[in-house]
């Protein structure tokens, strides 16, 4: 019996090392893939289409809204990027896992649209860490480190609507309970109840 | 910040091969401690009292059934046995984990009195399998086996109540996954919303 994927989504405030568990989990699972988003920015030089990004024109990213075929959406910086619903879901009915990065208002939007989605906040360990990390991180001005971290609690206002919880004291510690994570939800009862018909009717679960 | 530990109930029908995925479990997770029975049964040459079971009067058991202090209990040809409620919450509140591995009705005693367990339902692979252990463990008559496999379609009928269905294709593989819920289940969000609060308020989750 084929089982299908799942769809683990890591969030959390700026700064909290998503995207590096992120990396690191990805390097260690080869079933789980991360979703390529749909955006309107060109092309950088080295950048492939279906790999970094789905590169699409304005008019045909307002469509793929209209229609519903984003999972969430948001404009940075005057270019559109969102989350194709249909290539997560080719994947998942395939039986691959997809991971996905993004910040908490992301996050939410997904969660209305794909509620059996895995949602996972990662903590940072203190507010001062965080601070320090978005400081050695050195993309960010000290007004824009300050907005940051002034976010933090609004975005720890939404914590509770998560599955998960985890810290990330140590990027090796955390990993690992986010791939248990993933082993955990494949045995949740509710993704599993066909085993337990199958069994009881035919006397396999084959 | 202490954290608690967490009551794992692994159940199933008889012959899934749940007292074989505990003793894995244990003899890999320091952390892990087996829940210890009260039982009016006389103590067997070599068995000790609080490591083998609590060996108890019958009328201290009635007292403990009386004061609802067992999560649990059943009478076995003539003797009680009962799962006490008080060393349980011990261990768990100094941060201990306990496994207890026990028959559908039982869990389903636990369940009511102790609804934050994790209650995993052990499946076998098929009711041939099944039928096959039960035989080779040749404890049973053919008549006992007999009642032991009718049983099974009740007993899986009990399994949408549990949260995690794991098959026991391979003891290694199903207790991989058992140890995997147990780190996952303490990173659920309504284990951790403390962690959540501390780091809004104090700035740290020390």
């Amino acid at each position: 019996m084929a089982r299908h994927g799942i769809l683990i989504v890591l969030s959390g405030p700026s700064g909290t090392g998503k995207g590096t568990i992120c990396k690191e989990l990805l390097a260690q699972n080869e079933n789980l893939h991360y979703s390529i988003s749909a955006t309107t920015r060109s092309a950088r030089p080295g950048e492939v289409n279906g790999v970094n990004y789905w590169f699409v024109a304005p008019d045909e990213f307002r469509t793929m809204v209209e229609q519903d075929e984003l999972l969430e959406w948001a404009e940075v910086y005057g270019n559109c990027y969102g989350t194709p619903r249909r290539w997560v879901s080719d994947m998942l009915w395939s039986g691959h896992d997809v991971v996905l990065e993004i910040d908490t208002q992301g996050a939410m939007q997904i969660k209305k649209k794909f509620p059996q989605g895995v949602f996972v906040f990662i903590i940072p360990p203190s507010l001062k860490e965080l601070e320090d990390r978005i400081v050695k991180r050195g993309a960010d001005s000290p007004a824009v480190i300050a907005k940051r971290l002034g976010c933090v609690q609004g975005e720890l206002g939404f914590a509770t609507q998560y599955d998960y919880a985890v810290v990330n004291d140590e990027v090796a510690t955390a990993t690992a309970k986010i791939a248990a994570i993933i082993v955990a939800e494949k045995c949740r009862m509710e993704r599993n109840s066909d085993l337990i018909e199958a069994i009881g009717k035919r006397g396999s679960i084959d």
